[in-house]
């Protein structure tokens, strides 16, 4: 597939809010776990949220997702989350995610791929990523 | 205790986002309920967040909320949320809100009291309720 | 693509509660939307959550989803949250889900395909859906 | 007040899935923020919500909760919330919660009380904390 440009993993540990009444973590908690994962891989990168939408005039939003889910993840544990970015081009960036268990090539619960677009705020439109951000990828 | 100046009810359904584990409604979830009923109690009388914020220039906030939780909604429940205007005072509105199963005098399951201030957004600081929105109540 | 076996939409309002920093519907919010619209598909056909476990003893369970986001929701829209039941095989569901503003017909947010798995609880693995479930469609 | 039996304090990150339209962190998510806080000073004396329902058959619920918003959390905020044991009595444990910006003594923007009640899984009532788990408190 494609080459990882970048390879980032966080531990995220299941509390009571990311799960439910079946006993294991919702399927949307998953998508928030993801999401902290891009964030905090592109602020590894000093890229924030809010420096992008101050400085730059851009929000960042998730264009598609694909995700199976392969094992539940429960109450209490601690997952490794993965962020690799796989492709830059254009207004997107695309992403491969694993969601582990207890360690970085732990258990598969989770397997996706997300495409980011980066948005011009007050044109409404994709606009390239600056490229001060992402030149040296 | 106070007299209630407006009384609005609402029917909100537990889906497995909305619990727990535990196989209950999470805690948090009783928030976000009272809050989509304290919207749609303004909503019934003409207030909207987009409008207040966009025509008047404010933002409604939490400033304190207390809750006691008296027995567990349940998935499937259909829950009915209840916020009672009980006094608006310069930059606050208080609500009454109860959380009962399956009717609106139904099991009670949560009993709160919620003040909610009308925050100048420009200023960061508390505005008297715009009069033409309280003038009626 | 595949023939529609059940066609099912709600409105969704949304609320504070589904909005982020960037003004408009966070991206989790928008699978919780797509949850309540399949369970209540499932519901108007007299199938509950509850009843699949304590009677079936099964769970249903997101075994995949990929969703493409092509327009924002906002704060109060009105949604209008589809779930079709394309395909029923084995163990698997498959839905084709729409979100749409407003209206039934109206402008598209965000277009996906899910599909969900029936779970034996006790045995944690896939299991035919039970016949007199599915048997009409 | 009362004296304090236990502190505790775990940094939290704002993330998007933590804030709402208004541009700050939605008022349910402190309650979120708060419940990770207690459910950590437990672990940190080697009490696990897992452990607890199958060694113990009990759960701890939230019973009462008041909260004082004073000012807004933001995205990317490095919030530190705190779980100060301050009472435990029969079936009841009471928290002192503050959600702080920046580090431990910073800015104060949420001000709580908690009372968690232990509840017998089978009796669906209260029940004495087991005295193992609190003894040395």
């Amino acid at each position: 597939m494609s080459q990882t440009l970048s390879h980032f993993v966080m531990p995220i540990r299941v509390y009571l809010e990311d799960t439910d009444a079946q006993g294991v973590v919702y399927n949307a908690s998953y998508f928030r776990f993801m999401e902290r994962a891009r964030t905090d891989c592109l602020r590894a990168r000093g890229i924030d949220h809010v420096q992008l939408r101050e400085e730059h005039g851009v929000n960042l939003v998730l264009a598609r997702i694909e995700a199976r889910f392969i094992a539940p993840a429960k109450l209490s544990d601690m997952l490794h989350v993965s962020a690799d970015v796989i492709e830059i081009k254009g207004a997107r960036m695309s992403f491969r995610q694993l969601v582990r268990r207890d360690r970085e090539h732990g258990e598969l619960l989770c397997d996706a791929t997300a495409d980011v677009a980066c948005m011009d705020i007050a044109a409404h439109r994709p606009k390239r990523f600056p490229s001060t951000l992402t030149s040296e990828w």
